[in-house]
């Protein structure tokens, strides 16, 4: 019982990743007769709903300017006729009120609000109020439940023929590739590990940018579940397997406003591993100043929820909170971790990163029952000792199509800048975030190849002109935009110990 | 010291309503190398931020696609090169975390994020959090104020050469329009009245719709002045005054999710009286349950807001609270309740309309010393029997280039269905909400002459088939979908008393 119109469809030659109509002021006064600002396009064959944006150029008052994928979905080519009509504001629009207002969720609630995202029924600014009201609101367990089935049921899923399917998972953005050591190990072992992992938001880079590094990460669900079967894991990127993708859009959203509530994190990371068919998950929470979680306490209060809600999904989970105080390695950027985690499996060291690794990999062999508890931890070690890691590593990697199978063959940037040490003593603190500032100046996570590789470590005893850092880029304005950043904040970067603290005048 | 790219530009032909850029995927990629979507372009002259919208067609590896508003304000041409860096996240973004956080918005706080969202330099998702954050966690008087001004601070005044200048406002969407009546009795007592009013929002009609049937409403700010120190009065629209643009940006945003905390609706009403120049001015709350206030009790809470803040930008105000639980006047649409304001001053009858606004211009002779405490009613009262408040509209109505001088005049639309009573006994209730509901399916408020008239009231004893409304537009199929909701709805639209209040079985 809503006026339609039938208006021209005419094409506009861009690729809006939104659903957005364009239609002349008068038309859209007629149409929506209110400020409500959504249509319903229809086509002789398709349906498609999406915003209104108002142009009084190009667009006639017999016309509606629509994008190319918007073309595309509805089926029609340039001056085909479309009805066209006001779409009444969503149900889920009451539930985002509902939820402004502390009403909790509802089952049903939390489902409809995540397909009406998924379905671009819900605006950026109606979304972002819904994310707003859950960070100040909170979430209580329940509703974290209901928020990560809804998320799992709106994706995709893959199932392995397999009772154990056993996966990692780290909150918080720290340097280090604990994930490419782990998968080896565990998989060297018999077991199956699939390992879907996300490309870097704020860090130097994240396992996915790393592993494409090395091979082919744009994997689907077939080739995945196929690679695991042949070899038992894989490390790939999860963003287009559509394991979750109203979490996926919601990402994106709450990244400037950090908006992290725990409840969400939880839920997203939860529904993600569901969709993989995870069954054992050691959840790894980093504590430290400058990582999402600042306190243990606050920590604890995570772990409880990751524990009761991935029991609820039916997926043995253990929480382990590590050192996030450190930076984990002493290389930042995609092809420097990389590096470092071939180093590593090749016997050239055993660093704090590989102690993590051996210590995560080991809690997963404690919690599938492989060891006794507590003494997973001289398997994984035992594994990367004995070149079954690497071995397997390779496999892993010639199974995605890579060619890298060596620390020697990884492609680092071409350009180079030293940093010099300026002042003399001992090295009590780094600061992880700031050394992530200068590997992302330098070009990371996109310029695969930049980064920086730590020259020095905590407890070091410094001299003056001592080299501290290697900056890498392919870019070089970009390398001396990092060099500046650098030099200009070394006292914050590499902490040297100081007797007087503070100092006051009169 | 942020990476700087040299693009040429390409210009989109759309009169694009948002500050947005078009890149392809690499250069976003170069530029941004983060999520971060905010750019700073540079041509020549001139420097504009906006978003950044991905398009894999139309723009190359060298390009970034302008539309057109975007083109003049930097002042280019198609293939002029423009430099392109990131824009780093605003301050106001850590304001606004900060208040998500429920710490309390300083002066300076409150200021530079009214700034940011007049540059473009906020995205909706952002404002939107910024909105829902105020509306959770509450303003206090101080951060109230402290909005309240920037608004004001960070828009365009008027001022006049008169020490007082009378005013005012009503919150919450009732028919009636009071203002029409009011703004001539008062000045036909010698005082100023430039009342800036603005269109319907949810409503059949706002007050500048119903001026706009009979006189010009789209006056600048000089014309202003001119016709009130000419005539003493003006009704005119503020949506091209620029009074509080921060708060215009805002509104479009809290519409659908009706973000209307208590301080933000302040702040933005008192910023506008302030920029208008308001000395005097009279807060009309409406009480009901189907009007935004629902209470004695809240609307008393928000009453000794508007008096605080209201001294505290000196101006001398007093708040009324008046029933909203009836219809005011009998007519709902611009047309409509424009025709039944002239009727009132050429004393054709006398409703609860008339009498409101002779109690609101009372209240304001009162408070402006021109009577006694309560006895600007018989003022207003008298100022509308002698027929000087109809004369003073039709100068007002003259000066601002209006043609329509009585109510017969007044264009309603061509087509009418008349609604037949179906049920017998007396009227007990009316809902305000879907008679609004009605007037808007016939095409109200874009259709001026749509709307309804009532024809019955409270206390009527209704016989079956009287005729009980009236439906006009001039849209058939308008018309139609608009008789046949109501037809559907009439029990609760008209409400008969019925002495069974309830049934129940077994």
């Amino acid at each position: 019982m809503t006026y339609t119109k039938k208006l021209k469809a005419k094409i506009i030659d861009i690729e809006a990743n939104k659903p957005i109509f364009l239609l002349n002021e008068k038309v859209a006064e007629d149409i929506l007769a209110s400020t409500n600002n959504r249509v319903v396009v229809r086509s002789a064959k398709e349906c498609v709903t999406g915003l209104v944006d108002i142009t009084n150029t190009v667009i006639d008052d017999y016309s509606i300017g629509i994008y190319k994928n918007q073309q595309s979905k509805l089926n029609i080519n340039d001056g085909d006729l479309v009805e066209v009509n006001v779409m009444p504001y969503p149900e889920s629009l009451q539930y985002i009120i509902n939820k402004i207002k502390n009403k909790p969720l509802s089952e049903e609630e939390a489902y409809t609000i995540i397909k009406d995202v998924l379905d671009d029924k819900l605006s950026e600014a109606e979304i972002s109020a819904f994310l707003t009201s859950l960070t100040i609101n909170g979430l209580s367990l329940e509703e974290t439940t209901y928020l990560c089935k809804a998320l799992t049921n709106t994706g995709k899923t893959i199932s392995f023929d397999r009772p154990e399917i056993l996966d990692k998972h780290s909150i918080g953005g720290i340097n280090g590739r604990v994930s490419m050591l782990v998968v080896p190990i565990i998989v060297a072992n018999g077991y199956m590990m699939p390992k879907t992992a996300s490309r870097s938001i704020s860090s130097a880079a994240g396992t996915a940018d790393c592993m494409e590094v090395l091979a082919r990460v744009d994997l689907g669900a077939d080739k995945i579940k196929e690679i695991v079967s042949d070899v038992g894991g894989v490390i790939t990127w999860n963003g287009r397997l559509d394991l979750s993708p109203g979490d996926d859009k919601m990402i994106a959203i709450r990244h400037s406003l950090g908006l992290d509530p725990e409840g969400l994190v939880i839920a997203s990371v939860l529904s993600k591993k569901k969709s993989a068919g995870s069954t054992h998950l050691i959840i790894d929470l980093p504590v430290g100043k400058e990582v999402k979680i600042k306190t243990r306490e606050e920590a604890e209060k995570w772990a409880k929820k990751f524990l009761v809600i991935s029991k609820e999904l039916g997926i043995k989970t253990r929480v382990v909170l590590t050192n996030g105080e450190v930076p984990c390695g002493r290389n930042f950027g995609a092809a420097l971790e990389a590096k470092s985690a071939f180093e590593i499996l090749e016997g050239k060291y055993f660093d704090n990163l590989a102690a993590k690794a051996c210590e995560i990999a080991g809690k997963l062999f404690d919690l599938v029952g492989k060891t006794k508890d507590g003494e997973g931890y001289d398997l994984a070690r035992e594994t990367i000792k004995s070149g079954k890691a690497l071995e397997k590593f390779k496999e892993i990697i010639k199974a995605q199509e890579g060619n890298i199978f060596c620390s020697e063959d990884v492609p680092i940037a071409e350009n180079k800048k030293i940093i010099i040490n300026q002042s003399i003593g001992k090295i009590v603190d780094m600061d992880v975030a700031l050394l992530t500032k200068i590997a992302r100046l330098a070009g990371a996570p996109y310029d695969k190849g930049a980064g920086l590789v730590l020259l020095c470590d905590s407890g070091d005893e410094l001299k003056e002109g001592d080299p501290i850092l290697e900056i890498y880029a392919n870019n070089l304005d970009k390398l001396d935009q990092a060099e500046e950043f650098a030099k200009e904040n070394l006292k914050n970067i590499i902490q040297i110990e100081r007797m007087i603290l503070e100092e006051m005048d009169q």
